[in-house]
């Protein structure tokens, strides 16, 4: 079966994240009244797996071992089958 | 009034994405069943605006000139209002 895996990186709560500031102070001087801004990143993958919670196991695996940094990121993942 | 947009930035269908190749590529090296990654990217914006109407403006606005490139990119905007 194949499904379709999504997780989102965030940086955790206090970590600084200076694309978001960069892309903050370029959208004031446009004039625009942003208070903040934060950026994360979505990954979406599409994988072989014999049933969704095995999916899930491997996406959870993928996600602590490749796509985020324990020491500063947040991730959710969800996973649905693919169509 | 404050409201929070997240704006979800990825790439139109048919155009590379080097990063999500990488990705790929690397966790087929890890033996993970993978078959493709797309990498997007999410903007948490912190805005003020007189309604949500005027707050959807403003990010629609934002998306166009600033967070997405019209050539290559797709952007799903979806804002509400900031507890």
């Amino acid at each position: 079966m194949r499904y379709i895996a999504r997780v989102e990186v965030s940086l955790k709560p206090g970590h600084s994240d200076p694309e978001g500031e960069t892309t903050r102070d370029s959208l004031k001087e446009l004039n625009y009244p942003v208070r903040d801004v934060r950026v994360s990143k979505v990954y979406t993958i599409l994988l072989e797996a014999s049933s969704i919670k095995e999916a899930e196991e491997q996406v959870e695996e993928m996600s602590r071992r490749l796509l985020a940094n324990p020491v500063k990121d947040d991730y959710r993942i969800s996973v649905e089958e693919a169509r």
